[in-house]
């Protein structure tokens, strides 16, 4: 598509502009620094998907970062008007909200003008009569990088400051051969434990018992969440504890969730055949009716 | 200062252009992902001081960041551009080259069209003559803050993903009180030694020899490199190691090192009195000569 053709509008600080038009001032802390809330949702029959999880977590990471009244109230408002004014009822939906233009150095200042911004991207329609937007199962790689600790990080916030999933993401390339083509890195804590994709969080199937990492180091998903309440409503055993690399090679079944992602299995860990499975297939059936229910 | 009599310009993209007309796309990875590198230096009398340093530690973070010929070969070019534009002798600078813009998502593509941007901004002037940029010594409070480990973001890069350091920083907020108004925050890495603060290298004299965390999960700085090549010059006792929060609290000297602040000595730590001293003085005083040869 030329740029001349490209008709996508974002919401740019209260008004919807066209994409070319839709900037930050290279001041903008978002920019300088990361300093920004981040947070991506997907809008089904142009219904966002578990809009107050998430919007209850850009809160949390605004709170996080020290500027709790940063999220405009009419937030909902600027995403249906953004949504409108492309024509697009399926889309991946984004938003951040920066700390704002502010001179000088590293520490804040008190007093927030925050910059937020709402950009969209079609997506094919999901739920029941929907399609997946990934190609196939996930080949998943686990890599050197380790996920930043809570400690320095908190693993909840959604930022601007994505280098950590980005590298890791890198090293994908390295391992990439003719017959394995990894696209889903899979990262560790700095103890060793299973963390986390890069953009996904990681379940897996053994014995019969559903099994995830237990938040710590991990950015607890609001599409994992999902899936545990789905788990909980068919009373299936679940489990989150701590994980090697050995125990999701092994295991029966493995998937990632994300909210634009939702559920996609895994095919491989490390080379290692794990596939889907009927769990799997059970709550990605659960997921679409739920997606059917509240957003068609 | 009225935004219509800011005359400063910036360096976006090969061009110079107004301070309020220096922005970058929202779909520009440095925005959204903080996916950039960044590297601040001081000129003085023009003359941009370790400057081969300085390109070279940019250099190993555009190749730590998967993207190794991103920077342009005429950086030094646009860099003096700048300064001519703005009228300064005296500033300092800071470059961000970022990945670009690209579509989609979190994995970068392999083809990279980078976004170069050099902002200045006026400093005293330096050397034997000069004054220092900071109003007193530092006030430093250790934070719960712990710096990101280098597994998950190499230590040596320097990026637009800051918010360890912000957040160790916003920590401060809550430790000011009337009397104690802590101005630089002092971060351990995730064992509990030592590591940084958060835009400063840490330094401490103890029983007549220089002490300095060695690297590993700290941002080795260039003033701190300048430093240690000055008290080898002098054949000081230098000495790098693992340091808990103790050893700085009872050291006989302590001092901050950046490129802007220079070498900055330190009041206290957690509010316990530390002060500078002979060698701090000494080494400011072989700082300042060196500044003054090099660069007026």
């Amino acid at each position: 598509m030329s740029r001349r053709a490209d008709q996508t509008r974002y919401h740019v600080d209260g008004d919807l502009v066209p994409r070319e038009a839709a900037t930050v001032s290279v001041d903008d802390r978002g920019f300088r620094y990361g300093d920004a809330a981040f947070e991506t949702m997907r809008a089904y029959g142009g219904e966002v998907f578990e809009w107050d999880r998430h919007a209850a977590r850009i809160e949390r990471t605004c709170e996080a970062l020290g500027m709790p009244d940063a999220v405009p109230e009419d937030l909902p408002v600027r995403v249906a008007e953004t949504l409108d004014a492309n024509d697009l009822r399926d889309a991946a939906v984004e938003v951040s909200v920066t700390r704002g233009v502010q001179p000088g150095s590293l520490t804040p200042r008190e007093a927030v003008d925050p910059t937020v911004v709402v950009r969209v991207r079609a997506l094919p329609r999901g739920g029941l009569d929907g399609e997946a937007v990934w190609d196939g199962p996930a080949v998943v790689q686990s890599v050197r990088t380790r996920r930043v600790p809570d400690a320095a990080l908190p693993a909840d916030a959604r930022t601007h400051n994505c280098l950590n999933g980005i590298l890791a993401r890198l090293e994908l390339r390295r391992a990439r051969t003719d017959s394995h083509r990894p696209d889903e890195a899979l990262l560790r804590d700095v103890h060793g434990n299973v963390a986390e994709g890069a953009t996904s969080n990681v379940f897996f199937v053994e014995a019969g018992t559903l099994r995830t990492p237990e938040p710590g180091d991990l950015r607890p998903g609001v599409t994992r969440e999902v899936v545990l309440d789905l788990a909980d409503g068919e009373s299936f055993p679940v489990e989150t504890g701590r994980y090697d690399l050995d125990d999701v090679r092994d295991a029966d079944e493995a998937f990632l969730t994300g909210s634009t992602w939702e559920i996609r299995p895994v095919e491989s860990v490390d080379g290692i055949a794990v596939g889907g499975g009927p769990v799997t297939a059970l709550l990605r059936r659960l997921y679409d009716e739920r997606v059917e229910a509240r957003c068609y």
